[in-house]
């Protein structure tokens, strides 16, 4: 029994523009644009967007994704929308705005059209296609969503270009992962690009989003075990995040390094194949690019000082539910996941025997 | 491509019990009730659902739809749920309880299971098994929503058996209804209930409900335009039920009458046929049960005297779009119905000329 919006083929999907697009007519009939408000700074972008007659504003953020802002929002947009029938929405805007728009169309009206256009990087490599959206209750995130997978995702290079070089930096963390999981042949893809920059990563991007697909359509739904191996990376990753309020693909790379380090210490993952990995061409490029780079980054071996209440706080459990059983995903090989059942204290213990580790060494 | 959750054969769904039904523990791990506060005042319900470890009352009625509550409610419930995953959502309770579990169980992590138990005669018939479910925006009904079916509906006598008398009564507009879509066969049916209580109508509410997934089936998320029938009588029976505040199943008679009259006045329907119906042992019962009943229903003449302004209002409309095009359902015999595409303004022509008629007449 189905119970959520499908994907489709990829081909049917994703579009690739090199140029800002004029869209067809027919499709904007009905079709309501919500939007980062910073984008409409943008001259460039601005002009483009007229060629939508309802365009809504938003400030993109954690906050977008709470439930009073979505009443809030929700309201305004019946205003705006009063005299038009809207069939189908237009997500412009990096992740939050995307889990806004998503969710808002998974529920008007019972369900409209969803067309995502990712500003951000990260966005276009991940986010815009994962079909998952979510708005956060007050205590915990991502409580309450849909899988809503969009009918279109728009990439649009002029768009991405907007984005300062760092934020290319940031979307390295979701890369690697993206990398790791697929195996060799990305990996060695990614290696050959000396220099990550707009062009490079354009040139890329495909790729990128094809590995994302092929665990997409594997698991559509999570239901099967095979979409969680996308969480790679991400369960220490996300504390990293909440604690040092760092970007998230800075904290994913954090979390990855993490996972590796414990698939060695697991005696999944070969110690050469660690070494290969932190020493190859892609891995430096990161470590040089990070120091250059204007975000002020934490050295992993700072970010594993986080007090260990804070910590099981963050990874969503209190104290007394360290036992508690999550599927965490460790790395046997490039291309090669296995997802074990640890709890909470399996990863504290963790914590603290890589910490002592780099303070040792 | 499926979009909704879909729905399963009438069997593997609908369950009836004449008696409090014992529910399987294993189905109740992780289930949380979430019940309209008055069904526990009753010791016998009390007791009943005492299977479960997790209940949330709530306060029936238009309030509980509102974005803001679901707001309130989410976090509460997470509270509440929070040392244990709640995968599926038990909902008692009659149509506004059942729109507020159903979007709760489509959007609560992505989506968990979803038992409705109808507690009125009226959601037993109908809303429990729609797969619709809705919250209100301020300005407006059932602008926000998912089509979510029930994995299961339990139907349980002494549930209903708790209503009092007249909320038979308010379920005939809906029974109506069903009947005249469904045709001659059901019609005949109903007319030899001779009485209109508990026992007769517990007996017949299996016709009744396959007779609504007939028309569920063919058409699950109103995209064929099979479903659309299932509006006849409510276009009009809305404007009346907000109006003067009735209860739904009275509305939706009245409702019924309207279009039957305009049925006969656009040829549709012959006048002979109507006059079989407004004659027959079961509508007549009608009259005489309605104006036996202690519920103050408003003759239907009276509810024609609501202002065009209003109206048009009620309507979804403000007044300059009264040319605006919406689908309304006539009827050309018992089981047999035909969609017209109407402007407000035809509607509002033909409450002119109803009125006019039974002024003079």
């Amino acid at each position: 029994m189905s119970t959520k919006k499908q994907i489709s083929k990829i081909k049917e999907v994703v579009s690739f523009y090199n140029q800002w697009p004029k869209l067809n007519n027919p499709d904007l009939n009905g079709a309501l644009l919500i939007v980062d408000e910073v984008l409409l700074k943008n001259a460039q972008f601005k002009k483009w967007s007229s060629q939508f007659t309802l365009i809504y504003p938003v400030k993109s953020g954690e906050q977008l994704k709470t439930l009073a802002s979505f009443e809030k929002h929700c309201n305004a947009i019946f205003q705006l929308t009063q005299s038009i029938k809207v069939n189908s929405i237009y997500s412009c805007g990096g992740g939050s705005v995307g889990d806004f728009a998503g969710f808002l169309a998974s529920v008007w009206r019972r369900g409209v059209s969803l067309i995502q256009i990712p500003s951000t990087w990260l966005s276009a490599i991940d986010s815009a296609h994962g079909g998952k959206n979510a708005l956060n209750l007050v205590n915990v995130k991502n409580q309450i969503g849909t899988f809503y997978y969009p009918d279109h995702v728009l990439i649009i290079k002029p768009l991405l270009n907007g984005q300062p070089q760092d934020r290319i930096f940031e979307a390295l963390g979701e890369i690697f992962k993206i990398a790791i999981i697929n195996g060799p042949t990305l990996w060695k893809k990614l290696e050959r690009i000396k220099l990550w920059n707009t062009d490079s990563l354009w040139k890329i991007l495909p790729d990128l989003v094809l590995a994302k697909y092929v665990i997409l359509q594997a698991d559509p739904f999570e239901e099967k075990g095979v979409r969680q191996v996308l969480n790679l990376g991400h369960t220490v990753g996300h504390v990293f995040e909440s604690y040092f309020q760092i970007p998230h693909g800075f904290a994913i790379a954090a979390g990855l390094e993490f996972a590796l380090h414990w698939s060695v210490a697991e005696k999944i993952l070969k110690p050469q194949a660690i070494e290969d990995i932190f020493m190859s061409e892609l891995w430096s490029q990161w470590d040089r690019l990070h120091l250059k780079s204007q975000v002020k980054l934490l050295h992993y071996e700072n970010l594993l000082q986080i007090p260990i209440k804070e910590f099981s706080y963050l990874i969503g459990f209190d104290k007394k539910k360290l036992g508690n059983k999550i599927n965490y995903v460790f790395v046997e090989d490039l291309g090669k996941t296995i997802i074990k059942s640890v709890t909470v204290q399996d990863i504290v213990k963790e914590i603290k025997r890589q910490n002592k580790f780099f303070n040792e060494n």
